[in-house]
């Protein structure tokens, strides 16, 4: 199936995108702005699933890496991504015929609508997460064998790079260090990848999910209708708690945005206290110090009136806000995939338990 | 001129590259042995002086960067330098059809042969130091405005990394941290420059000096020789201090060994003390607290009794040196040059005082 987005699919996606990045991806205010202004200057964008791409027809993830926290205070330059873009094209030495979002999350998600917009280039309706995560080999596309080589990353100064590692662990490493070195963000090419692997391997549907769940938050603000309720309808959420932020730890550390936001009970959850600890993502909920939701489920804070997702850059005292829990994409809840992402990976002695087990709707 | 690199010659510029490497470009003995492998395999290597080569014709540098300390412990396969190369090759999109010695050092002198007998190509007579230096950006070519871009990293494992910057300063930072995470060394291709650029640019006859060097040491040897006049009459070097090794301290901090030896005075010397300080290569001497040689000038230190240079990663409790100080090539003298690589480059808070001022022959 192929459709256009224009301007109001691109605010559904942004506002959807950043309810999936589970406080991570970057502000979705910025990314968005940058994609409207493509989307105005060279047209609507062309969405397409990946029933319609042909087997062997190339395909390309078109990202931002690094600290969210320094993002929101270096806005892209517009010529990055399509140096990124261009150089796995000549790495290759052949064309690069669709864009797609390595992840769900704010910058992330419209990203690769700004660069389909300047190009001209379809996109595709699919991820590489169907979330968002914070190290690069954590895409379902390196359960799947697929190598994020050739891996480009482009500054706004002029710089860039072209890495070729033997397995996407090693790729984290590398284009972490450069991220670092690029002022801890870059824009990046990678995980090119054949119609018939992205059938196989990626996250389907993700982009029409995020403008799903975009529409249904501002239809349900339209009709004064209980946000939550609609949010949960269209994602699968549980509620995991309600509360109050009352403390927020926040340092970028390695190219990453890591520390813990702290919420008191409200409510029904009065008297119970929940720590959130995220790396860029939320990674890990927990209720009086046991762990109630862990990665590779998603965890989001929304805004308690509003049903606004809340970044990890964003958080602020005061802030009343659900938190959700909503299933990962099953490619995630193998032993394989628990290996990529699980709690373990991350460095929590807990065993991932499916949210579903835990809550009930 | 042209003529053949065999494995007398090879024995001679190793020596010789050691005195002029300053205490840096890793072990001589290493590189040693992998060149005089290739030259038994593939053949003695033509060594061609400038004026040989057509005005556009490529060449490119062949080294390892990192630590020294580390390179002892960290034996090349021989395929990376081969997919080093190939990767300027195949970013430049023309036949490389020279290689160069990027500093006259170690292994870094015969790196290049190596690769010119595995691939049949002929090797320059010039470097881009004249010596050996830390940083990437620290050739002469950078001062000729020539980039180093592009640059090519590869590893024993198979990780690769070609990196375009906009200035050489920039390609040390990224570069740096590829090394880094490559496990301390990497091997490099970089400062591809025509037949003209090198006529300009770089240090003429270095490898010629090398084998000069090396050769006259050995004679000095064989005829029970002053071994210290022969080499101060080869290179013009003047006798800085004459001692004993007491002190040692050595680290590898960021991809690079930094450290400072100490020695107390022997003879005339009997007294005083001098302090070495180095980053791969030794960068000042202080007699009694007062530099007396910095860079841009060379430092080497040789032992007593057979004129043997010491790296600094060979450096031990006990050793008879004689400190040698080397005048440095007049390109580096200039006011540009010593921005680049003067004292205060390196955090000393003295001018550049030619080597000549101070000593006498």
């Amino acid at each position: 199936m192929r459709r256009k987005i224009g301007l109001a699919e691109l605010e559904n996606i942004a506002m959807g995108a950043a309810v999936l990045g589970t406080g991570g991806g970057g502000d979705p205010y910025i990314g968005k702005l940058m994609a409207a202004q493509a989307i105005r200057e060279y047209g609507p964008v062309e969405l397409v699933t990946v029933d319609e791409v042909p087997d062997d027809d190339m395909t390309v993830a078109i990202a931002m890496m690094g600290a969210p926290t320094v993002m929101v205070e270096k806005i892209p330059g517009g010529r990055e991504c399509i140096d990124a873009f261009k150089a796995v094209q000549s790495f290759l030495g052949k064309p690069i015929k669709y864009v797609y979002s390595i992840e769900a999350g704010g910058i992330n998600s419209t990203i690769p609508i700004t660069l389909a917009a300047q190009l001209h280039l379809p996109l595709l309706d699919l991820d590489g997460m169907g979330r968002a995560f914070p190290e690069i080999q954590m895409v379902t596309h390196t359960l799947f064998g697929i190598t994020a080589t050739p891996f480009t990353m482009a500054d706004e100064k002029g710089n860039s790079a072209v890495l070729s590692t033997i397995d996407n662990r090693w790729m984290e490493t590398f284009a972490r260090s450069i991220a670092v070195n690029m002022g801890a963000t870059a824009h990046i090419g990678c995980y090119a990848a054949t119609g018939k692997q992205q059938r196989e391997a990626a996250v389907h549907g993700t982009m029409s999910l995020a403008e799903k769940i975009g529409a249904t938050i501002f239809k349900a603000r339209a009709d004064h209708a209980n946000v939550l309720r609609a949010i949960q309808d269209v994602t699968g959420a549980f509620l995991v708690f309600h509360g109050k932020l009352i403390d927020v730890q926040r340092r970028t550390v390695a190219g990453f945005a890591r520390g813990e936001a702290i919420l008191d009970g409200i409510g029904v959850d009065a008297g119970s206290q929940m720590t959130i600890e995220f790396q860029n993502e939320n990674l890990i909920a927990k209720r009086d110090g046991a762990a109630v939701v862990t990665v590779p489920d998603l965890i989001t804070m929304i805004e308690e009136d509003t049903g606004e997702p809340i970044t990890t850059e964003q958080l602020r005292y005061g802030y009343r806000v659900f938190v959700l829990g909503i299933p990962s994409h099953e490619h995630w809840r193998t032993t394989q995939g628990l290996k990529v992402v699980g709690p373990r990976y991350f460095g929590y002695d807990v065993d991932f338990t499916p949210v579903e087990q835990r809550f009930r709707n």
